[in-house]
């Protein structure tokens, strides 16, 4: 290793000044959903405009084209494994990426998301997509401009992607998800006999008072991980994730007086992605590489917590006699671990995609993928949008859709302007399945460990493999090096099958 | 009125750039002494120095200096009271002061701050002054370095004093402050008698749960104008108020489970503070203009709502039925209105600032400023700094100091280098004294409106005259605008015997 050049010194200074600020936003945005009084929302539009400006200002700036060039040279002798040779590539990637979107779109984008989002909320408390669908075609309009913005891509979705899972591609997801689709159509079909069933079948139907299901949650949070002295747990309507450094982690959760497992279920979920961000490395924390690498193996982080340790059989037995003793008589007498294991694992048809259970849940994405598909090529009309999610409805997941609130209007996302943003959900269940195959093969007692509580081999495994490395290793390269895989649906389908059948679905 | 040219547009832009960031700072300051769990700190220090570094850059931008000299023909036509004339005054001082500390140097205070703060609260752990004496030694000649910066003023605490309290002089300050404090060791010496009773003589005593202290204090708030949708009350060890915006306000207090009026007086105080911010007007909100003038204005709000509402003989007769209902059975049935108001206004003689009451706290104030300018002068050593203390508590109030946690050690300000912030507790005083003189004359029914719990008169008296102007006069011209009156003593000595005579305490 020669010794680094002054540059690569100048830039970390500026990358630390510029984490430092998303930093900041992700506090307003956290504080935006727990904390802020409703009539703060105006003031806090500008304060978040103002640090997006300077930020893009910041990451912008050509000084930052001229370090990466003066460094190229001392980086092609160095490790390519390097934090600092990675760092290079990430921040290359940024600045150029920003540098081509010109200020005054960006900031319509920035216009129209809010606009957006609030001709959505009107249209969703209307049940009228007709209010919404300006917004929706300027949005589109506004992705066709931002695609524009780069070297040609072999479909225009791929830009969107990038955004939030880096070098994915349409070419290979569409048929990824054809045959996760195809493949969940038959089981769905096979295992959602109990349709009519509520979720979670009962179990947690208490009522709980929310102070009561937060002692209980914090009973098991505190036992998975959660450190007293570095998070916090706040309720919000739509619960989240945020870190605001590797020592001060946010996570929220949701509350169904009538339902438990809505709570216990949104908390091991968002302890997966607070893990996540807990684990970074120290020494890259104040870098962009001490972010996460991608939405997809974030989620693929709070659905292992949530899906593969939460719904497993062990965790189920390990977990059922601490509910009992922290929300009292509220749980059946009945209910025994076998029968919380049955009853977390239903497969039932449902119209609403965050209500939906594992199995389900991604045909819920797929529909969601294949329509912004169609309307980026142009092939479906905006106008003609709530016919075909109604169709799409019935032919993957056998619903009729009664109106548009509980149908098109039902999601934040196309409303916010996040095109590309839907499919890293699914992407994050077929990950963690391809980490737990490669997980169960380092740690043979895990079974046995999650029937006993004993979650520290876990974390560190995941911390060692994933959670450390940030944004180091782009996502397909991170997924290669751990598993030694590509993606691809099959280790979901099998853990899925599994499970199901282990689990008197199926 | 000429039409403004485009460099007031350019300037008013920067300047609402510069104002997000500081509300963002506040935000950051909020969430770090209410909500951030303890180990976000080291991050915490990041985010803060890199929005203070980009502030300051931006604060000291040439093109501000630019874009001043460019307005200034245009100015000198305008009506000299305009907003924009002031605006200009606003941000010519604020510019040019920033613009004179050299970079390096508002960096080393600020480490310093740092560190002193942390020397301090090691100090104070300890009780022992000496684990503190070389931060403070640091602090006050990095403040010499800081005077030296400006045009050699009459004395040097005046620079200190001009960023808490823009323009009030060292010359005007000692003679009214030594007027003060020999007239209150008299009333001390006359009125506390009953130097061993408790604060607010039991009356609050409790035990009252927390819940139940903060839904009587809510009801109380709500009463005297808190908006639900614009302000948050949280608790806090070391209660404050910060606006993140007008319709975004954010009070605190902290609970004592045996004295109610702990939280009751310091929530009345902090609803003081935020009913200010939240006055100002809109059309400010987002300059230097739109915040509060000055701190001792601030203070003479804050004090106004806790001791000349909150301790007056009509509100304690509108509240007490309100918090016998919130609270139950805690309040003593042989408590009635007038002893309510003769407990909450006793004098005595006690070792901690912020345990003081009305009176003896001004002598607390008044000898921190004394030896303040002692220690700027060279005339007082640091290492003399306790014995000085103890003397002086002694000489002023009569009390003898233990140790030096519960003496020179009880205050976080010197710890944290702020210099001249002292004095502008007592000047709330004197100010709001000087303001309920004139506000009497406007508002000839205020005792019973105070009675009633009718204080809408009140809050528009307060909005109309004080707040909505924000920073628009400097504090010396609005006090005399207000009360056509300069900045004494009497009216707060006046006012102080009057109620003491009242309560039976003299």
């Amino acid at each position: 290793m020669t010794e680094a050049p002054a540059e690569l010194a100048a830039l970390q200074e500026r990358m630390a000044e510029l984490t430092d600020l998303g930093r900041i936003h992700a506090m307003l945005f956290w504080d935006q959903n727990t904390m802020m009084p409703p009539n703060g929302a105006g003031a806090r539009a500008d304060h978040s405009a103002t640090l997006e400006v300077i930020s893009h200002d910041k990451l912008i700036d050509p000084e930052i084209g001229r370090l990466l060039a003066a460094l190229e040279p001392w980086a092609a002798g160095e490790d390519p494994d390097s934090d600092a040779v990675r760092l290079l590539a990430a921040v290359k990637h940024d600045h150029e990426k920003a540098a081509r979107v010109p200020t005054e779109l960006a900031a319509a984008m920035s216009h129209a998301d809010a606009l957006g989002q609030q001709a959505w909320q009107e249209a969703r408390a209307a049940s009228d997509f007709s209010v919404f669908r300006d917004a929706l075609e300027r949005h589109i309009e506004l992705r066709h401009r931002y695609v524009a913005c780069f070297e040609p891509a072999e479909h225009p979705y791929d830009v969107l992607l990038d955004d939030f899972e880096p070098g994915l591609t349409t070419a290979e997801l569409r048929p990824l998800f054809a045959r996760l689709r195809d493949a969940l159509v038959d089981l769905v079909a096979s295992a959602a006999g109990n349709g009519d069933e509520a979720r979670n079948n009962g179990v947690f139907s208490g009522p709980f008072e929310v102070d009561d299901q937060r002692r209980a949650l914090m009973v098991v949070l505190e036992e998975v991980g959660y450190d007293p002295d570095g998070w916090r747990l706040d309720p919000a309507p739509h619960p989240f994730a945020q870190s605001l450094g590797p020592t001060d982690v946010r996570i929220t959760t949701r509350y169904d007086l009538h339902d438990f497992g809505v709570a216990h279920f949104s908390a091991l979920h968002e302890f997966g992605h607070g893990l996540y961000e807990a684990g970074i490395a120290p020494e890259l924390s104040r870098s962009p590489l001490g972010q996460p690498v991608s939405l997809g193996i974030h989620e693929s982080q709070s659905r292992l917590w949530e899906n593969l340790v939460g719904r497993s059989r062990p965790f189920c037995g390990w977990v059922l006699p601490i509910l009992r003793e922290a929300l009292g008589p509220g749980i059946p007498q009945r209910i025994d671990a076998d029968a919380l294991y049955r009853a977390v694992n239903s497969v039932q048809r449902s119209l609403i995609r965050v209500d939906a259970d594992e199995t389900t849940y991604n045909l819920h994405i797929i529909l969601r993928f294949e329509l912004e598909l169609a309307l980026m090529e142009g092939a479906l009309s905006v106008d003609d949008l709530p016919a075909a999610w109604n169709e799409g409805m019935m032919r993957l997941l056998g619903v009729e859709v009664p109106n548009d609130a509980n149908g098109v209007l039902q999601d934040v996302h196309w409303g916010a302007g996040l095109f590309g943003y839907f499919p890293t959900y699914t992407l994050g269940n077929l990950i963690a399945a391809q980490l737990w195959t490669r997980l169960e093969q380092d740690l043979p007692e895990i079974d046995q460990q999650l029937a006993t509580g004993e979650l520290a081999p876990l974390r560190d495994w995941l911390r060692e493999h994933i959670h450390r490395h940030g944004r180091k290793f782009p996502p397909r390269e991170l997924l290669e090096r751990v598993t030694g895989d590509t993606l691809r649906p099959e280790p979901f389908l099998d853990y899925l099958r599994a499970k199901l059948t282990d689990a008197g679905a199926l």
